[in-house]
């Protein structure tokens, strides 16, 4: 069912000084850069590997992620594990009891379907993406 | 210099009790165990495709993981990025001016030789490991 870990959320207060790190000292590369609204949150996209790391910014104090940034700091905020098919692992996930965010996918970066557990039964915020 | 992630350290107070979403629910495998007396914690190691889940539970209420879940919960506690050769990453990584834990390499689990950088100039805590 899981793939592989997909991306790994990090929660900044500027996207484009965090990248520095990760392109001039670490020698990666941005391949993209996306906003989505509804989310209220701006990404940039560095692929390490199979895996990306997913830069978050804020584009609203009132966004989870200026909320969770003011809670704790910034800081690493979430994974992102690959599935096969979205529909079938929220299916499975909910069976074993875990509760869910999202019990139907709802689209994510990259035109991706997503779905977020709810960290109460994962102690990490966990997301599952089709890919 | 980079060549993936290597793994994601999440801090669990019960790895017993922890490993089940991974296993049970996600359909992922425990391969390893292991306590590294040195750094006070007891580490399963869960690989996701190229990379691994460590789960990360203190072996004693003064080590590091013990004192991340006083202040912080359980949770994400650090990612650790694949390099050719850690000497040369250190040395890369300290003339681009960030500040290191580790100026040498010390045993990461599995007898990998590791480098954390300090979250100062990070954001997060990262790991360097060459694999």
């Amino acid at each position: 069912m899981i793939t592989k870990v997909k991306h790994i959320g990090i929660a900044v207060n500027n996207i484009d000084e965090a990248v520095k790190l990760y392109t001039d000292v670490l020698g990666l590369k941005v391949v993209a850069t996306e906003t989505l609204e509804e989310q209220k949150v701006k990404t940039a996209i560095i692929p390490v590997g199979e895996s990306e790391i997913e830069l978050l910014e804020s584009t609203d104090p009132e966004g989870t992620i200026a909320k969770f940034i003011e809670k704790r700091g910034e800081g690493l905020h979430h994974i992102a594990l690959g599935v096969d098919n979205i529909e079938e692992a929220i299916k499975t996930v909910k069976a074993k009891g875990i509760p869910l965010i999202d019990e139907k996918p709802r689209k994510g970066v990259q035109n991706t379907r997503v779905a977020f557990l709810h960290p109460k039964g994962t102690k990490i915020l966990l997301e599952l993406v089709e890919s």
